[in-house]
């Protein structure tokens, strides 16, 4: 199952991606893609559903964050081992995490806003995790039933803003526009393995990250687990799971972001984003 | 005008108090103390209104989290040139920041639960900022009147979690409980001079934290204008603007919170808090 929103950024539609691609709308049937409805009792009647039952979608909507009302949006740090090479930093020793502010994300192709003064602006694609139910103290067996699906996220960084303002992370992270999620939510019965998934980042058509979630150093199960020890995830809380090598930061000489420059990521399965970025201004 | 909510957890109603200490019930006029209330036309009905008008809450029911809804929970590090000092660790050169999980919210007078396994659970009484509107690159003039008024968060913290789990601070900061807040949002015309508030925290009844905001290093202002260069602040928006000397991991032998320990703060003019630390249990 795919959900999606879609329509006017602020008053998005739920929906549900056909066998054909057509954008179908649940409007009729949920009120929204969050937390209430991940670990309430529609999911199972959306999974019960034939999608050509509901509503075509005409025309070509804009497409929102797939998630609405997130509560957390939690970041893994350096979970490539060669990510962290490209970067100078160590592997950590275990799941280092971040917060990025719920206010930066935005839907898969909005704009991204380089900030005022940014001259540091870099990409990150990243398999996310969407949190489908409470989950304290969790086992890496029990992690798993947790997930309410995967989507793609682009982890927009700003390096400058990361690393010289005193910390932490969170202040590269989380400016506006920094937090792109989507397309659509892909429901785990059709993710086979989310750790054999191809993914990559390209700038203007240059596919500067072209890796594969095989190379994530800790898995998933892992995460959700470790993480749940630190802090009760939430029904729409999201992690993003870390970024293989290729980021602008890790390139001789090094690359960042500019306005007019186009990202499109991909993940294998979950859908494509593209993000033109714009100067700021107010 | 001071700003609460009292009731079982997760039910709360919108409260006032009136001149006597008593509590009013709001919720015939307002939903709840939260984002939309502060950014909404609300507040100036309530600003208008004669407390005594309302109905009298009898009995003395729980106080929850003086705010509801809160889209991010910011706190800022090392921002008392002694409490650095006390930990060891220089002083930053621009306004620290770290998230705390929203799920970490309390209300001021909840049991604190010493997480499973934890040894180094520690205390940290701050004045807390509340985000009344939008503020995205304010100046230091225009931050205050993003402002919604104050309140006492005592910022929980689990040292060995914060530094020993290849980071970020967020992991120490941000395990259920260890938020709480109020117990009422005290509005800015209430408050003389935010950088002149004596400040405590007392375990078993020692006093370890003795301080004021007088001793605060980046000022209130400072901190709403340099956050909102990284991330937009939004209307329910929290700021714990750090803590003064005195936390158990600055006494020597270090002191940390055991099941039964009952710690009591106070901030001058914002009331006071107290929690009775226990066990985890699942």
């Amino acid at each position: 199952m795919k959900l999606l929103r879609f329509g006017e950024a602020g008053s998005e539609k739920p929906g549900m991606l056909d066998a054909d691609g057509n954008i179908r709308d649940l409007s009729g049937v949920v009120a929204d893609i969050d937390g209430a409805l991940f670990s309430g009792p529609d999911m199972d009647k959306l999974r019960a559903m034939d999608p050509t039952s509901l509503p075509l979608v005409e025309g070509n909507p804009r497409i929102g964050p797939c998630v609405a009302n997130v509560p957390k949006f939690i970041c893994v740090g350096l979970n490539y081992t060669d990510h962290a090479a490209e970067t100078g930093q160590p592997m950590p020793s275990h799941p280092l995490i971040f917060a990025k502010a719920t206010s930066a994300i935005v839907g898969p192709d909005d704009d991204v806003v380089i900030p005022r003064g940014s001259e540091k602006s870099d990409w990150e694609v990243e398999l996310a995790i969407v949190i489908g139910k409470k989950a304290s103290y969790v086992s890496e067996e029990e992690a798993l039933d947790c997930i309410a699906g995967y989507c793609i996220a682009n982890d927009v960084s700003e390096r400058s803003y990361q690393f010289d303002y005193a910390g932490q992370w969170t202040k590269g992270k989380s400016c506006d526009t920094f937090g792109p999620i989507g397309p659509w939510l892909v429901t785990p019965d059709e993710v086979a393995d989310p750790h054999d998934l191809k993914m990559y980042c390209a700038i203007n058509g240059h596919r500067y990250q072209d890796g594969s979630t095989n190379t994530m150093f800790f898995k998933v199960a892992h995460q959700i687990s470790h993480i749940s020890e630190f802090m009760t995830l939430m029904p729409g809380d999201i992690i993003s799971t870390g970024t293989p090598p290729g980021v602008g930061a890790g390139q001789n000489p090094q690359v960042f972001l500019k306005p007019g420059d186009v990202m499109e990521l991909g993940i294998e399965g979950l859908g494509t984003q593209r993000q033109t970025c714009v100067a700021w201004s107010r």
